[in-house]
């Protein structure tokens, strides 16, 4: 699956820059982080990096963890014209503001995700995005209608937005959670399984079957090495799964310029 | 199943009368019909009679089907105070407004969806809460966490909305439409299944074994006669489904009301 991920990225990468320059798109992004998570700092960078290859701006605004209010991200937020992101995790009790979705590049907001619903959303959530590329490009385009998609964890940034654009696909969905009896399932009877809860070891890879794609979400740090949500008994898996890191993570960050550029193109 | 569902329209008629008074709630309602399709008159009738029985105002305007403009219906939604529903279908290519979740009391828009996603929708689409009302009252208010649910049907005004409900309760959620394999599905493995396709033998009754809950939501009039998505092969079945007409269709008009003394006690 590596050298797949890479395909689809480099592919997904020269589009953007194909369209950025065909259609002269004003693309810009501002991220906002509140004090200095260590995981964040990694995925900020990237995000940056992108930007700057590509030579669009891409403004970082650094609020210290103490003395930030709540008041402070919703005056940024109400001031955006441009795609702006809140990186998770907010310390403090602080939380991401509800942005409009002509400005709301992750697709986090209640305008965003209500249009999902209703089947015409802006942007997905990058993650959801970079789901729906990997499913796309490894069942083919045409795939997602009878599909039979496991879609394990329910947050709202992932799990839930996940099923809604599977349902909007005509997939038969099927939503796990940590109150569901995950072992009396047979998770070889789903064509994708997609794991996306956070925790390492949610399911196996000795539980699925050839011809099956994995598609594993989470990014956790066991014994100071990045793992996913999967937990890989052996390296005999015939079934197709996603790395850690190197999969999920990467296309993820790159639908933030994707999502960029669509709110460019509204 | 009809007696249980006269209990529970019965309890919450009371419950809400009785929260109006305490609460001395500005209840009011407007339905706007373009047209006169015959099915949206006897539901605009029941809910005219409904809030008339508690000397509740409810105003219908009622728009002719020649020369009504999606302007005039867009007019109604912006200048709404209190709650408004557009009565579907609309004819001619009119469609509702998106309106904002405060007087959305069909909860159909997309800021109420989105809200829904995220957890904190002020109402439930009046069909969804029917199916929630009708779990709780069967399986107990604790029953929803892993609790295996089926639906049937990914329309915007029901499968979708419910499935996110349901996800939001931590049940263990499958949904299907018309291009799942339905045949291979072994439906008996739910502990609840709701039926929303508007198709009448979408399912049959002897497809359900004794202790499962089925929920019927479809109204069709096949021969002049009103049934379910629910071919009922004969009256042998053990499970218990919800009937037709009298069961969700009864306690969505109810819903209506339920959704107007929430939206007032905003």
């Amino acid at each position: 699956m590596k050298a797949a991920i890479n395909t689809l990225y480099e592919q997904k990468l020269a589009e953007l820059k194909a369209q950025i320059e065909a259609d002269k798109l004003p693309v810009a992004l501002t991220i906002v982080t509140v004090g200095d998570d260590p995981a964040s700092k990694v995925y900020v960078r990237n995000k940056l990096r992108l930007f700057e290859e590509l030579g669009l701006p891409c403004h970082h605004i650094v609020m210290p963890e103490v003395g930030t209010m709540q008041s402070d991200l919703d005056v940024l937020a109400a001031n955006a014209t441009h795609p702006i992101l809140f990186q998770l995790p907010l310390p403090n009790g602080l939380v991401a503001p509800d942005l409009p979705a002509k400005v709301d590049v992750d697709g986090f907001g209640s305008e965003a995700l209500g249009l999902l619903v209703l089947g015409h959303a802006p942007v997905l959530p990058c993650t959801v995005q970079a789901a729906i590329d990997i499913i796309e490009s490894h069942c083919g385009e045409n795939a997602f209608s009878g599909l039979k998609v496991a879609v394990v964890g329910r947050s709202n940034i992932v799990g839930k937005p996940l099923v809604i654009e599977l349902i909007n696909r005509q997939s038969t969905v099927s939503s796990f959670n940590s109150r569901s009896d995950m072992a009396a399932v047979d998770w070889s009877s789903f064509d994708v399984v997609v794991v996306a809860t956070g925790y390492h070891g949610t399911l196996n890879s000795d539980q699925f079957v050839e011809g099956q794609l994995i598609i594993d979400v989470g990014i956790n740090r066991i014994e100071g090495k990045l793992v996913g949500d999967i937990h890989h008994h052996n390296e005999q898996t015939t079934a197709a799964i996603t790395p850690v890191p190197g999969g999920v993570g990467r296309l993820t960050c790159l639908n933030v310029l994707g999502n960029a550029v669509k709110l460019a193109a509204l």
